[in-house]
């Protein structure tokens, strides 16, 4: 059973896009919108598009942005001796709240799936090898998703990098502050794999 | 730490609007729209800004429609000698969505609170009396929420019905499959104030 407005039916259809929305949120956010919050839904409606039509990516690190060249790339003061290459731009976000890096990055949007026709091109990881090669970068830091394919992305670009300098990958392990009957088998895995020696 | 993107930023508080949607949320809704979803993003924009322009309330039954009259108030095939009150569109549905009832609507958008500035006249409730008065009405079902505002609203309605007319109210209580040991405490009170004999 439908509403009596296809107008509102559209709508609620057209919710359901974003990720997490099932049919009844979606109407929940509907009659919210219509019944108290008009004005502020005209506001995402125009920032929807104009986020659809404004933002690309980076020419130069593929992250999101509404210039040519994003801010971090052009920001003179940031290390470009050091390249933090991630998935995605959700990833940049989450380093930048860290603090712990101050280097450029490289956004692969995605990571090496066959099965989903993403290989090596729709990665950028070409474009990535050539600024690496033309570049004084010392170290590269590639932080891809502890996952088989973020693994293979990880082996895959350093065998790409024909040129002497640093590839490390940042750490997976037991978070901060994880109880160890709580941790994945996987995690696990990875933080004793992982292990390092206690220096005196 | 915000995006590198101004417009990314004001998309995801944009966002935030939705009911339910924290900052978070808004983030991953905004990186997958950017990623992934574009198109199917410019179409959730153009719906949001025809309903919000579009949608109006029912010029009979106050219920959101396109129309100056709804499909369900100029649906002749509906029982006219039965009005069901309720608080808002999603009550509508909900009440479609069980099949068992044929008849009218009439939808407050919102109940009786004084301290939110909603009185009488924000609920529609004298032209809901005069909608009464002038027709061959022959039941009223009062399906207002069961709160203290909503049972207020109830006898507030009921009060101002100056002419012969059955008025019920939808009987409140245990869920169907409901473990009493799960129910909460003011239901389970209503479920046994509200109890029925068991005929023979
Ligand atoms: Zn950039
Ligand atoms: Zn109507």
């Amino acid at each position: 059973m439908k509403n009596d407005s296809d107008l509102l039916n559209e709508l609620i259809n057209a919710l359901t896009i974003l990720p997490g929305v099932g049919i009844k949120s979606a109407q929940r956010m509907a009659f919210n919108i219509l019944e108290k919050n008009r004005d502020k839904a005209k506001n995402l409606s125009d920032l929807l598009r104009l986020a659809t039509e404004q933002i690309r990516n980076c020419n130069q690190c593929r992250n999101l942005t509404e210039q040519s060249i994003c801010n971090i790339c052009s920001d003179e003061k940031r290390d470009s001796n050091m390249l933090c290459i991630v998935e995605n731009p959700s990833d940049v976000l989450a380093i930048e709240n860290s603090g712990t890096f101050k280097g450029k990055y490289f956004v692969l949007m995605g990571r090496l799936s066959p099965i989903d026709g993403l290989g090596p091109d729709e990665l950028g990881i070409p474009k990535l090898i050539e600024q690496i090669t033309n570049s004084n970068i010392k170290e590269i830091i590639v932080a891809t998703s502890p996952t088989v394919e973020g693994d293979a992305t990880s082996f895959y670009i350093r065998d790409q990098i024909k040129r002497e300098v640093k590839v490390t990958r940042i750490a997976y392990g037991v978070p901060m502050g994880g109880e160890l009957e709580y941790v994945d088998n996987t995690t696990l895995g990875r933080a004793i794999q992982g292990r390092r020696e206690i220096k005196e």
